[in-house]
């Protein structure tokens, strides 16, 4: 009888792909599914694409993991929440002391902590794999930042790797740290997914309103751009989104898709958690405000009524700011985001290598880019600095913020929305500054809350002599 | 033997300010605390005062709660945490059906609901109560918003009406809804306190930096601003604390405190529940980025050596346009704090007044001001609508926002971090126009995850056809 290099239960789009990725790199695949119909509709869709001899098809889910080969790896991929705890305690009556679940849902961290501290004194060993590339990503290489039990991590180490993309020959998969080390990467690495995209959704409102120009002249800018130091994934379907057309009436597609932006949480997630280990992270909690400012359409149309259109005339910049003023912006947000990184691998004993991050980010996720790169190569020679004290990061920013300053000045001006562009110049010019003006909140809270400030060379917990304010 | 008419547990500062004030409106109240010397320390201090008649000392818990006449108000005012929950363990076997405990301190509000959920079956009322005005609030009058056990908070009201600050003649505390209600209106209070003490803290930066004001100036300007619109205590206090002088080194004393803010956890509450809720709250998240990024000195100054003192000259603003500035950041920051009201009295059927809440801020607490005057008068007229709809303030915003931009402008050519004023900014000019951006990014997000677009008068999640990127 055949065993199964992996087995895999949950087999909708992305579960699909997952698994057709895996038999392509020449391993054997067992499937199960809560539907046994969608199990045969697989093997077809294997066979078609000459896959059917590395697949095991087992609607019974005892058969399915007796079909796993031991120490058996077994991929769950069903929908995030409940779904992911109840398989696991369908799962733990077949299961084996060595035996791993890999769940590569969108998981909430704290869930799969939680899942792995459940599992871990029965000895069955928990990965929380966060996968990040969409639908396209599973099939043919995606980025998979891995999180859980260090041990049997090994055992699926061969195949997780070699299902990854790769950048330069190198896989976009890794380990990275105990319990839910990998599913909180892959919300900050969605924050930072936010944080991007609202950056040049930014951009293209200066473009279309403040410069006048058409969907297929912004689409032609960011092809440009995506040749040079802004190259991504991200800017390359920009440039895509831009020149679509839409059929039926001949018009640019964009034009007519509606300003109305979802999201599905892992932005929130991802600003909560800042949040609550007192890491700025502006620029995600901007792009998740305007996210949801967009979605409420009908009190924009109201306010507008009211307070008139925008009336300021063209903006006072070029394509070269709008091009260095992203960059700068990008900088910044990414330099929150691997902070935030930074702290919980801190606060966690996780010890996460931005280095290896910001690698396994270089290709197959969505914010794959050159960029990457250059962060992967800075950090691999230091420490985990903030992202602006980093040599090469300083270089660009130094040559790219005056840019941000000139468009942000024309936006706030010119009545352009730039939440995330502003949010990330005044984080940057806040950091930059040795002599801030908390000293004078200090001096604020002793004067109504007692609450003491600190002199150099006289100590903390010291207190004005405040006048009584009671006339107030 | 004389009965009280309340009770209190806690005589820390804020408790023994509450029970003296208590007291002075002519009101009977036992007293209990852990240390009995410290009710020994307290009843010294009533006597001092001519209050000792009105109190009585209870070193012993039952003998404390059997002096309180039923049904009981019991008012405890111990540190937020496990020792409320305790406190609330150690009364339960005194007290009887139809009493109530008052708890006043900076409590989290899911915590009040949750005691007040767990004490409502035992027939034991539970109220949670904010409390702001500091300690002077606590003896003279304090602003106190009261939530939990309506029945029970009838028991109580006579006290706590009277002991509250007074604005022409209408008190200060109210009831505003079950649960944790009382306990989520004040957390909102203090993350609105942190975007106007951060908003004015950016204006004195670019005074000092951008306009070269000594302190002196600065502090004239603030008693000056006090006699208008931006008439408030913390402009009140702002133009003390500039004033104040050092008295060993004869410096103004703000330039000698560090510039290093604390924060004691509400504004980081108040960003979390705004999230939690999907409501942008960006001018609280940018005062706590700028409080944590005040505490990181040392970052500050390494990264002020590598890019160096900011090297813009004067600021191209006036003292009008930054008058103007803060009070236009303000109407968006109170009108983003009262959107999170709103919905979170949506969520939990709270059917919180946001008229009430802005009469009893009024007058008692930190944001005390007349514009809540007008805010109160505003939203007495309508609905429960965003606050930059709301017509006195369309006038409001009409008559400053141009100010806003100029200096946000200002202070991005000129290198002044201005988080929360930019925030504000941003958020208006999203907020008030009809068509934004975010079709670019919906556009964006079917390309790489099929999440679907709308397209009006087509319907809903309708998808592009999109070409392979797979070459990136």
């Amino acid at each position: 009888m055949t065993t199964a290099d992996i087995g895999l239960i949950g087999l909708a789009v992305m579960g699909s792909n997952l698994a057709l990725n895996i038999a392509e790199k020449g391993y054997t695949i067992a499937v199960n599914n809560r539907s046994p119909a969608r199990i045969d509709e697989f093997v077809t869709m294997a066979k078609e694409q000459g896959l059917a001899g590395k697949v095991i098809p087992k609607a019974d889910l005892a058969e399915f993991v007796q079909a796993v080969s031991r120490p058996r790896s077994i991929i769950i991929m069903v929908k995030a929440g409940a779904p992911v705890d109840a398989m696991i305690e369908q799962l733990l009556p077949h299961l084996e002391q060595g035996d791993a679940i890999i769940e590569c849902g969108n998981s909430l961290f704290t869930d799969t902590q939680r899942r792995f501290d459940y599992l871990k004194p029965k000895g069955i060993g928990y990965l929380g794999a966060g996968v990040s590339g969409g639908e396209e990503g599973a099939r043919h290489g995606p980025s998979i930042m891995v999180g859980g039990s260090k041990e049997q991590w090994h055992n699926a180490e061969d195949v997780l790797t070699a299902i990854a993309a790769k950048f330069n020959g190198e896989s976009c998969c890794a380990y990275l740290g105990e319990g839910g080390a990998g599913h909180f990467v892959k919300t900050i690495h969605n924050g930072i997914e936010y944080g991007d995209m609202q950056m040049i959704a930014e951009v293209y409102g200066v473009m279309r309103d403040g410069l006048g120009m058409a969907p297929q002249a912004c689409a032609d800018v960011f092809k440009e751009w995506n040749r040079g130091p802004l190259n991504s994934y991200l800017i390359e379907i920009t440039g895509h989104v831009l020149a679509a057309i839409d059929e039926p009436t001949g018009k640019p597609l964009v034009e007519l898709i509606l300003d109305k932006a979802g999201q599905k949480g892992t932005g929130v997630w991802s600003a909560i958690a800042a949040q609550q280990m007192g890491v700025p992270a502006t620029a995600i909690e901007g792009a998740v405000a305007a996210r949801s400012i967009s979605s409420r359409k009908d009190e924009r149309i109201a306010a507008e009524k009211i307070y008139g259109k925008r009336s300021a005339g063209k903006a006072d910049v070029t394509l070269a700011d709008l091009e260095q003023a992203l960059l700068a912006g990008k900088i910044v947000s990414y330099a929150q985001g691997f902070a935030v990184i930074a702290k919980a691998s801190d606060e966690n004993g996780w010890k996460l290598p931005l280095s290896t991050i910001a690698k396994i980010w270089r290709a197959g996720c969505i914010i794959r880019s050159r960029f990457l790169d250059q962060m992967a190569a800075a950090y691999a020679k230091g420490d985990n600095a903030n992202l602006l004290i980093v040599p090469d990061f300083v270089t660009l920013m130094k040559e790219n913020h005056g840019a941000l300053r000139k468009v942000v000045a024309a936006g706030a001006v010119g009545e352009f929305p730039l939440i995330c562009l502003s949010a990330a110049l005044s984080y940057f010019d806040s950091y930059r500054q040795a002599q801030g003006t908390a000293n004078l909140i200090q001096g604020q809270r002793d004067f109504f809350g007692a609450h003491g400030f600190e002199i150099e060379g006289r100590g903390k917990d010291l207190h004005g002599e405040w006048p009584s304010t009671l006339g107030n």
